[in-house]
């Protein structure tokens, strides 16, 4: 366990720009950040967003203690009077966000911060971590579950995640995502993801035989016994010492639940020549789990192949997100309050994609008749959409391509928190987020969630909003 | 902060085949693991070691708490004796290691754990995990390191790190291997790595205009003004403004220190015209930084267009290894004791790869008379090498390519870390790792350490091992 304040994982430049605003005399200016990403993981359709509740955990603990401070005045860069400010430091502001397991796509807003410009600076880096992190986790996740069609996804790669945190809130974001069960024991005693596993090559070696270690296991543990065939030979070994022992020891137990996995090979055709040689043996009710760098590719594949496979245990291509281990999240001033108005602010640059959104906003969802979501529409805060008004979408990209939408009805899609420094949201159970996802996933176009060029959601912005944007645009460009 | 017992990160079937060897009365059974992993990280030549510290820190604190023993009795699936077991659980064997910050190669054990069965079955998570997320970073920022060559990279990737851990223990191993600085305060906390930072768009934004942003930036933090200079457009906007605040506020004060830094657009073009700029303003001192994306391939790509940059602030392409975020160390049993004697234990496997190479071993690097390191040569435990007579090298995969080292010094690479659950290894700080990383690095041959097709070292087995290893293969086929 770290000895370690989470308020202290923070860029150092967020000290030295709160200090800079302290010294200014900033201390009281209000300010709005958006946390939004520019790209879909993968080159995927849709992000799955997770991380929330880490947010929620550290803004409600959030301080800098005597030992923090003291350290971070031996650094002898921040001021004294900055310092002292920090020794009562705590969130006082708002925040918005899209619940955790809602669906999300480029350039929304997920979350908006409003505070004065000192804590919305300090809690950037902490937010942009758990967003970035376990949204790519849950996204990754969430794909791979789409590929496994009805079967079952185990998350497995705690010994190749990125560190603690890494493996944990990875395989509660997998959880949310989807998958039923990690093997991360420290994941179940702190979020509750149901933890399991049953044995290694090691296991098998230890013994003088295959068959006294299969022999071994399943009488320890009858009611979840899968033998891992793999440590010899599959076919020629492995699978027959299975079957002499599950007939030996779990057949005639009418509570005992078997499987075998196979961990390496062609597991297409290892899986089907297993499940002939188990069927042969009239062992139906033996589940076949594979494991060995799989992710949603290999697994569409497998099944493609018709691979007899009933469960897919994933280690590192889901932990790390390993094709795409970058979600690019970044959190972004879009307004300020000037004696009580809101003023927006805008960030061009010379990357074009760089350009913000400026102001503060309202995320609706479009839904159609079907209640599937068809496009999100981003509104000023105070804005009123006329609902019974047809609904003009046009791809921002290519504002020519427009579309009427007639049936719809709108979404607010994002929730209040955080409330002047308390959390007024009732934190929902995992369970819960998970079923929220397993909803919002459920309802998205399958032309959204296939993996090759997947259907472009339009993400458009409300008249008003667009014309604020393109009029803070052209005043930089004659700066 | 987590409360968490770092004995609980563990793949539950760790703890299944645990129960099932205290079940078996294989509880006092001791055999050896080794670590090791199959391929460099980015088709490259070598790794750099790193994640013993944690593992040391993990085996001294080592042990089940009474609520973590409590969890684990209400998933009802290990004994009531071994959760007893549990209760006065410590390591009591031995671990010999690579010292951190070495250059270590395919296949070779970089950690070997005697124990008891038990024991080293249930460090084997944490032990992958740490050496795993750890040794890729390092590996990943001494790439990156060697493509700046003399100038300097900072490590900034906490907001896209996957988690606290993986930005603060990736930190740290980017720090041992070569990188100056990192942006993340918690790794200066908890490991001495410098951390420092100027400031984000936002603090530009906050301001009415640039000028006065860098000109409050400039006069608060004199000796360290690095000025963002692309919020609105680096060559006609930015670059211009630092110069004036630069002349205005620092010019004069021989103390100041001061920079640019440019995060979007072309970093090449923008560098050069940025360079230009400042040099014939005569702020020939102004350092120029870059940022956006980096990894080892752009800096050399931006260093070969002759772009006069002397800092690199590099962020998610470090902290996740995007171009390959999976190090993949693993645990084999590799011998057992029976009636203390010690017996190779062999895996092998439907991937021809996967076959692991039994026995306890001794791990020699081959150095030439310039103490190059020209391959690793790995013995039986107990061999003896007679240095006097010429070392016959050969590839392990084609045999046939041979090559006899006739002038030659055998330098044993590994520490006993561990003695009888005791450290016995004296930690050696974070600048002697660094230190040890940098001399390590600099010994390897340029061909081993270019990016494309890299010079394949070789890892070679003694005879004697050959033989062992080539004997258990044969009796495994004859199954």
């Amino acid at each position: 366990m770290k000895q370690l304040n989470n308020a202290m994982v923070i860029d150092f430049y967020e000290l030295t720009m709160a200090n800079g605003y302290f010294l200014e005399g900033k201390a009281e200016e209000v300010v709005y950040f958006d946390v939004f990403y520019r790209h879909n993981p993968d080159q995927g359709g849709f992000a799955l967003f997770a991380g929330l509740e880490s947010i929620i955990k550290y803004i409600k603990e959030l301080h800098f203690s005597t030992k923090d401070i003291a350290f971070l005045r031996s650094k002898n860069v921040l001021s004294e009077g900055f310092l002292e400010y920090l020794e009562t430091f705590s969130f006082s502001g708002d925040i918005i966000s899209f619940p955790e397991g809602s669906i999300v796509f480029p350039k929304e807003p997920i979350i908006t911060v409003k505070a004065n410009i000192i804590e919305a600076q300090l809690i950037e880096t902490f937010i942009l971590q758990a967003v970035n992190h376990q949204t790519l986790i849950a996204t990754k996740a969430a794909r791979i579950n789409y590929a496994a069609k009805d079967k079952v996804v185990i998350e497995m790669g705690a010994r190749r995640a990125h560190g603690i945190d890494s493996s944990i809130e990875g395989a509660r974001a997998a959880y949310i995502a989807g998958v039923q069960a990690t093997s991360n024991v420290a994941a179940e005693q702190l979020y509750g993801v149901p933890s399991g596993g049953t044995m290694a090559h090691s296991w098998v070696q230890s013994f003088d035989s295959e068959y006294e270690a299969f022999k071994a296991y399943a009488t320890h543990y009858p009611t979840n016994a899968t033998l891992l065939v793999d440590t010899y030979n599959t076919l020629k070994i492995g699978v027959p010492n299975a079957i002499k022992v599950i007939k030996e020891v779990l057949y005639n137990n009418p509570l005992a639940r078997y499987g075998i996995r196979i961990d390496s090979g062609d597991l297409a055709y290892l899986s089907k020549q297993a499940r002939k040689l188990l069927d042969d043996a009239g062992l139906y009710q033996c589940k076949i789990v594979v494991s060995n760098a799989l992710d949603e590719f290999s697994i569409q594949t497998l099944l493609d192949q018709g691979a007899p496979i009933d469960t897919f245990g994933v280690g590192e291509r889901l932990i790390t997100s390993k094709s795409d281990p970058v979600f690019g999240a970044v959190y972004k001033i879009v307004a300020k309050e000037v004696n009580n108005i809101i003023v927006p602010i805008i960030k061009i640059s010379d990357n074009p994609e760089k350009i913000t959104t400026p102001h503060v906003k309202k995320i609706y969802r479009v839904l159609n008749q079907d209640n599937s979501p068809i496009a999100d529409y981003i509104t000023l805060y105070d804005e009123v959409v006329d609902q019974t008004k047809p609904l003009i979408l046009f791809d921002p990209d290519h504002p020519w391509k427009q579309k009427e939408v007639l049936d719809y009805r709108l979404k607010d899609m994002r929730k209040v928190i955080v409330k002047d420094g308390k959390v007024v949201y009732s934190l929902p159970s995992l369970e819960e987020i998970k079923g929220h996802a397993n909803e919002s996933l459920s309802e998205l176009w399958s032309e959204i969630r296939r993996f090759s060029n997947p259907h472009k959601y339009y993400v458009d912005l409300s008249p008003k909003l667009i014309e604020i944007k393109n009029k803070l645009i052209k005043e930089l460009q004659n700066l």
